[in-house]
C-alpha cells in the first residue's frame, strides 16, 4: 500500500467513525470515556515500560532536562490522565443544543444545532498526556481524532492509544474514534494536512516552528495555536505592590509556557518606585533582566535590550524591560511587537484600564491581573485542547464548544420560495 | 515600489482603518454607510458610463449572455445598492456586545466581547454589487476590507469604490476602510493570499475553480463558500403534490446558483407516481433530465445518468434524478456525493424526517421545503457576505455575526495565578 492509499484508508475510517459518533448519545460517550480512563490505570505499569524506552532514547539523544521532563510518564502522571477523562464526563455535552429555534414569517422554522465538527487531525510535540486529553476531547463532542504525536513519544503514545483503544472497544465504539498515524517520518505531517476530503480542521499545538510550517502548508482549515509574546503594562495609577506581585507572578509562575510575560511596559514616573523593587524579587527567583535605555540608566550594569528583544517569546527565565512616555506609547508597543495572545494592565486609572480593554486587539486582555490565568480550567471551561491565537472559529482558551460548529434545520410545510 | 512594498502599504493601510473602525460607534458608522449610499445615487451617470466600458469590453470579448447579464448595471441597479446600504443601517450593530460575563471563585471577571475581525480580504467575480455590499458589511461590522473583484468588472469596481470612498471621506472615516486591487493580473490574487501578516481572513466569491485555487494557496484563513451539489429526496410517504411542487420549485426558481438543486432522489415505491408527473412539469420549464437505469425504465427515452451526473453541480437547467431503494440508500448518496450544502426530504413520516436531519451532514438540512431556502434574507439575518460550505467559524449563510470574532475580558482585583 502507497501512502496515498494508506491514507485513504485513515480518512474513511475516521469519516465512518465520525459518523457513528454524531448519533453517539452523551451516556455512551461518557460510558467510553470511563473505560478508556480505566484502561489507563488498569494498564500502568505496561504504559511505564514503553515511556522508559522512549526515556531511554531521549537521554542518549541528549534530550534537554525540561523535554525530559515533558515526556516522562509516572503512576501519577497516568492517575492525572485518568482524572482528565473523568473531569470530562462531568461536564455537559454540547452536541444536539439547538440554538435560536424561530419561526420565519413565510412560517419555515429554522434552529441553529450544535454538532460535531467530523474529523480532528491533532499535531503536537513531546508531552504524551495530549494523547489521552486530545482523544477524551475529541470523543466528548462527537468528533473523530487523528493523532501524530511528536518522534520523542514514539512508544509511549503508541501504547497509550492503543489501550484507549481498548477501551473503545470495550463500550461497542469503532476502534477508528482515535487513530495514531505512528510514524517517525516527518513527511507524514505535510501529508495529514494536505488530506482536506477527510479531515475538517487541523489543530497545531508545539512550537512555533511545527505551528508556521503547519499554517503554510496546509490546504485542511488549521486552528492556530500557541505563540505568546506577552506584555504587562504598569501605569502611572498602579498599585505598586499590586504591579510587582502581578509581574512576579507572570513571568516566574511557570515561564515556559504561552501565557507568561515576555515583555513589562512601565509609566516613566513609576517606574523609579517599581524596577528596583521589582530587580530584587525577579533576580533572587533567577530571572535575568534586559532593558531599554531608561530602564539602565535606572537599573545601573543591566544587559541592554536588543531591538529582537521585543519580538522574542523566551519562555524562559528572561524579562525584557521598557520605560514608556504614556499609555498610548504602551499600546503602540503591543502593537507592534504583541503575538494577540494574552495582554495585562496594572492601573487603578477607570479611563485607562477602559482605554486598554477597548484597544487592545488579543484574545484576553486583563485588568489588574495575571496573564497567566489565559487557560481554559481558568476559565471555567472544564477543559482545554489549546489556545486559539487566531480570530476565525475560536479564540482564546478552546474548550468543548470550539470543538463543535452548526448546521441549520429547517422544519416545512412545503414551503418554496418565489 | 516593487509588488512587495506596495502590498505592505495596502495591509498596513488596511491595519490603521482597522484600529479606527474598532473605535467607531454605531452611530459613526451609520452615518457612513448613509453618505455611501446617497454617493452611489448621486454618481449614478458616472458609474452606468464606466460600466457600460465593461459591458462594451465583455461583448467584444463574446462573454457569454448570463455573465453579461450580472456585469450589468442600471439606474435600478445602483439604486438597489444604495438600499442594500440602508438596510444595514436598520440592523443591530453586533459590535462590542459582551456574552456570558461571569465571576469565577477567585474573584475575576470573565466576559467574552464581540469585536471585529480587522482586515478583511474579498475576491470574487463578475458582479459589481458585491463590491458595495462587501463593503457595507464589513463597515457594519467595523472591519476594513480589501477588495479584489474580477477583471470583467474592472471599470465599474473602480469608480463604485471611488464613490464609496468619497462617502467614507465626508463622514470622516479614512479612506482605507475600503480599498480596490485595480489590476487585472490574476498574480495579485496569489499575493494577497499571502498577506497574512495585515489580513485576518480570506473570503472568496465565485467559481469552484477560483475557490480551490484560493483554499491550495493561501495562508491567511480562508472561509470557503459557494459550491452546492443540493440533493432533494422524496420519500415513499411524501404528499407527491407538494413533492413535485418543491422539486420544480428547488430546481427551476434560478438554477444558476449555489442553493438549486442538482439531484432527485426518489423512493422507489413512490417513483411511478411522482415522475411522470414530475417530466412533464420539468420539461415544460426547459429542463433536461438524466435518469438511472430504474428512471430511465419508469420515463422511457430518457438521457442515462452517467457517473460524473452525479457529482456535477450544473449551475443549469439539468437535473439528475436516481431511484432509490430506501432512506439509507439515500443518505449514503448524499454523503457520497453531496458539497455538505443544503439537503432536503419530503416526507409526512415523522421517524424518517428526524433521521435525514439528524444524519445529514451539511450546512442545512430541510424537510417539507425547498432548497432555494439556504440565503441571509431568508434566514432573517438582513445581510449576506456569502454562503459558507465549511465547518470552522461559520456555516451556512454569513450574516453580520459572521464578520466578527470575540475577545476576552478580564477584570480583575490583582489576582495572581497560584
Amino acid at each position: 500500500m502507497n501512502w496515498q492509499e494508506r491514507w485513504q484508508e485513515i480518512g474513511k475510517t475516521g469519516q465512518e467513525a465520525a459518523q457513528f459518533l454524531n448519533l453517539a448519545s452523551a451516556t455512551e460517550k461518557n460510558q467510553a470515556l470511563a473505560r478508556m480512563g480505566a484502561a489507563l490505570v488498569q494498564n500502568t505499569s505496561c504504559i511505564l515500560e514503553e515511556n522508559e524506552k522512549d526515556m531511554a532514547l531521549g537521554r542518549e539523544k541528549g534530550l534537554p532536562g525540561p523535554l525530559l521532563d515533558r515526556l516522562m510518564l509516572n503512576e501519577k502522571r497516568i492517575q492525572e490522565m485518568a482524572d482528565g477523562l473523568q473531569a470530562l464526563i462531568n461536564l455537559d455535552d454540547p452536541i444536539g443544543e439547538v440554538l435560536g429555534m424561530q419561526k420565519r414569517p413565510n412560517g419555515l422554522v429554522i434552529g441553529k444545532k450544535r454538532v460535531p465538527l467530523g474529523v480532528v487531525g491533532m499535531i503536537y510535540e513531546a508531552r504524551p498526556n495530549v494523547t489521552a486529553d486530545a482523544a477524551g476531547l475529541c470523543l466528548k463532542t462527537g468528533n473523530a481524532v487523528i493523532l501524530k504525536g511528536g518522534s520523542e513519544a514514539f512508544f509511549s503514545n503508541q501504547v497509550l492509544t492503543r489501550i484507549l483503544r481498548q477501551g473503545l472497544k470495550e463500550s461497542g465504539f469503532p476502534e477508528g474514534c482515535i487513530q495514531f498515524v505512528a510514524s517517525r517520518d516527518r513527511e507524514e505531517v505535510d501529508r495529514m494536512i494536505q488530506m482536506k476530503e477527510y479531515l475538517d480542521v487541523i489543530i497545531p499545538r508545539g512550537g512555533a516552528g511545527l505551528i508556521q510550517h503547519v499554517v503554510q502548508h496546509a490546504t485542511v482549515p488549521v486552528i492556530e495555536t500557541g505563540v505568546g509574546n506577552c506584555h504587562t503594562y504598569i501605569d502611572q495609577d498602579a498599585d505598586p505592590e499590586m504591579a510587582v506581585r502581578i509581574a512576579v507572578n507572570a513571568k516566574t509562575h511557570r515561564p515556559g509556557v504561552c501565557n507568561a510575560m515576555e515583555t513589562l511596559l512601565v509609566h516613566g514616573e513609576i517606574a523609579p518606585l517599581i524596577l528596583p523593587a521589582l530587580q530584587e524579587k525577579l533576580e533572587d527567583l533567577g530571572v535575568e533582566l534586559r532593558g531599554c535605555a531608561r530602564t539602565c540608566t535606572l537599573l545601573p550594569g543591566l544587559t541592554p535590550a536588543q531591538e529582537a528583544d521585543w519580538s522574542t517569546e523566551y519562555l524562559d527565565l528572561i524579562l525584557a524591560v521598557k520605560v514608556v512616555e504614556n499609555l498610548d506609547e504602551a499600546l503602540a508597543h503591543i502593537h507592534t511587537y504583541g503575538t494577540k495572545h494574552s495582554e495585562a494592565i496594572v492601573t487603578n486609572h477607570y479611563g485607562r484600564a477602559q482605554k486598554f480593554l477597548e484597544e487592545v486587539d488579543a484574545a484576553a486582555v486583563y485588568v489588574n491581573a495575571s496573564t497567566r490565568f489565559t487557560d481554559g480550567a481558568q476559565f471555567g471551561f472544564g477543559a482545554e485542547i489549546g489556545i486559539s491565537t487566531q480570530k476565525l472559529h475560536a479564540r482564546g482558551p478552546m474548550g468543548l464548544e470550539a470543538l463543535t460548529t452548526i448546521k441549520y434545520i429547517i422544519y416545512g410545510s412545503g414551503q418554496i420560495r418565489s
